[in-house]
């Protein structure tokens, strides 16, 4: 009989779902469409219903872990997703208990893929971390003392909403200048285009629109040698380096991992972003910190992180004697 | 019999100490020289002796706790402290042992605050909040999921070095523009001389030299209309208050506390920090984030935070089946 957990990711677009085992193994994954479902009940029944499909006969089902934006850890609960087409307080762990009778840990994304590191990944046998990821926004997840941090109202480690320049660019949280909207593959972009209006050099993206200019697309003329979309990441890197150095005084982590599509772009972000870390950092500091790529850099991370939340769940109810209940706390 | 703890404060002048009970009453307080003693094992030798004297026949000591600047949870030191005569690494747990062979807790004198502030001031039952110290310099700690945040190197909570303005005001660290070098009793004596120079209004402040200038005339001038001494009340807040916003969103705290020489201002300067705080925060921050005095304002504070160190450790080592012992972790 094989024991295992179930990871949902709930993007905007599209909702990952598999199947896990301890060790990481992805049994089954799949996907189905977020954004075609106007009725959330009606999404439920048809997650459920694909998943149950794929259970094996002889199982040992532990929980169901998910993901998404905005999802409130101690309610179980989507609260106000500006991304999703289900408005007000959606109760996503209830409706899921219903279907499967097995405990339902929700968080945001990236607080899953924090706890996934921690459990499959790059952070085993760390206490002390932190995740940053790189998706068309910036998010992060804190790991102090072995454990997720959440917060009082359950919404730690929006490092994204940090301010770089209060003058700055334009955020869709509604401040200026906010830490993702230059460090991101939307901050990037953006980058890349303010170095298009500012300087002359010639440039291979002086031919793309902003429409379908993306990351992959400035790795590789960076690669090739292009002046502006090195420029690009070495602005990114010194900006997101330069943020670091402050975040790492407040909780003294053993490692930052970052995550997703730009740190794909390997020496070209990590270079400049250590560099600026190093530089800015108070000097008791310096040279304790690594910075490093997340050990999930895979298709089934975000199934990964959600699933490796009800692992953590349960390690940490049975070494403090509690049992698993719906709402951790 | 009574059921005591031993709270040692090691400041850079002098070091108090004392005995206290679990309800926070302080039945003994004391305080020697720390600059008089060349020689730690002196210093040692001399302390402990004062506190036997005091301890009373029927007790039942349960351990000791150190604040130290400099002080390393992890291994019971005090580590290259700049402030202190004591080079190199002190074997402060250790030594403390041998003399009373009980528990001893060691850390930096910002972090006891906060664990003071949980088990005895006004953070009882909260699980995640920060408390920011503002003496000399500005300390700060912070509690996650009802934890001490130490950090993989034991130097978590270092705020007083994040950066205000990277061409900034000189700071002892090394770096520029730390946020201690404008929010601290020091930081805002610099602030009033800055106003001084900068601006023509007349001020009672200026009959006072630098080094005789303290928070307190600053406060009691402010409260007797001084234009310069309320700005100067005014700025701090603001740096505060922007550099918090930024704090807030790393572990999402239920309250920020402040504790020390300049939150003894009131109004001065909670007004402003609040204020700024709210403008600069992440929308969905804003209302929810409590700052507040500290609970523990009074002479004996230092020692309550030490001994709370104990208390801590003990209810943290029985809820989860451990025991006691020398070096927590």
């Amino acid at each position: 009989m094989s024991t295992i957990t179930i990871g949902i990711d709930i993007g905007g677009t599209n909702t990952k779902f598999g199947i896990a085992d301890r060790q990481g193994n992805v049994l089954f994954q799949d996907k189905i469409s977020t954004q075609a479902y106007a009725d959330f009940a009606e999404y439920i029944r048809d997650l459920s219903a694909r998943i149950k499909a794929a259970l094996p006969a002889n199982q040992n089902l532990l929980g169901i872990g998910v993901g998404a934006a905005n999802g409130n850890y101690y309610k179980g609960t989507i609260e106000h997703a500006t991304n999703l087409k289900w408005k007000g307080i959606i109760p996503l762990a209830e409706m899921l208990k219903k279907e499967f009778n097995v405990p339902v840990i929700v968080t945001n994304d990236a607080n899953a893929a924090a706890v996934g590191e921690m459990v499959y990944g790059a952070a085993k046998g760390m206490r002390d971390f932190v995740v940053i990821t790189l998706g068309t926004g910036l998010g992060s997840g804190f790991v102090c003392n072995g454990e997720l941090v959440n917060g009082k109202h359950g919404i730690a480690g929006e490092l994204g909403h940090t301010t770089v320049n209060y003058a700055g660019r334009h955020c869709n949280c509604g401040k200026r200048g906010c830490l993702e909207t230059y460090v991101s593959a939307t901050g990037i972009k953006r980058t890349v285009y303010k170095l298009l209006a500012d300087h002359l050099e010639p440039s291979e993206l002086r031919g793309i629109s902003f429409d379908k200019l993306n990351t992959k697309m400035i790795t590789e003329a960076a690669l090739r040698g292009d002046i502006v979309a090195q420029e690009a990441f070495e602005y990114t890197g010194r900006i997101l380096g330069t943020k670091l150095a402050e975040t790492v005084v407040h909780t003294d982590p053993e490692a930052i991992f970052l995550f997703g599509g730009l740190s794909l772009a390997g020496d070209l972000i990590f270079k400049p972003t250590i560099k600026h870390m190093e530089i800015n950092l108070m000097p008791i500091f310096r040279g304790k910190v690594k910075v490093l790529p997340s050990g999930l850099q895979n298709q089934a991370a975000p199934i990964l992180g959600a699933s490796s939340l009800v692992w953590n769940y349960l390690e940490k109810a049975t070494s403090t004697g509690g049992s698993p209940v719906l709402m951790p706390r």
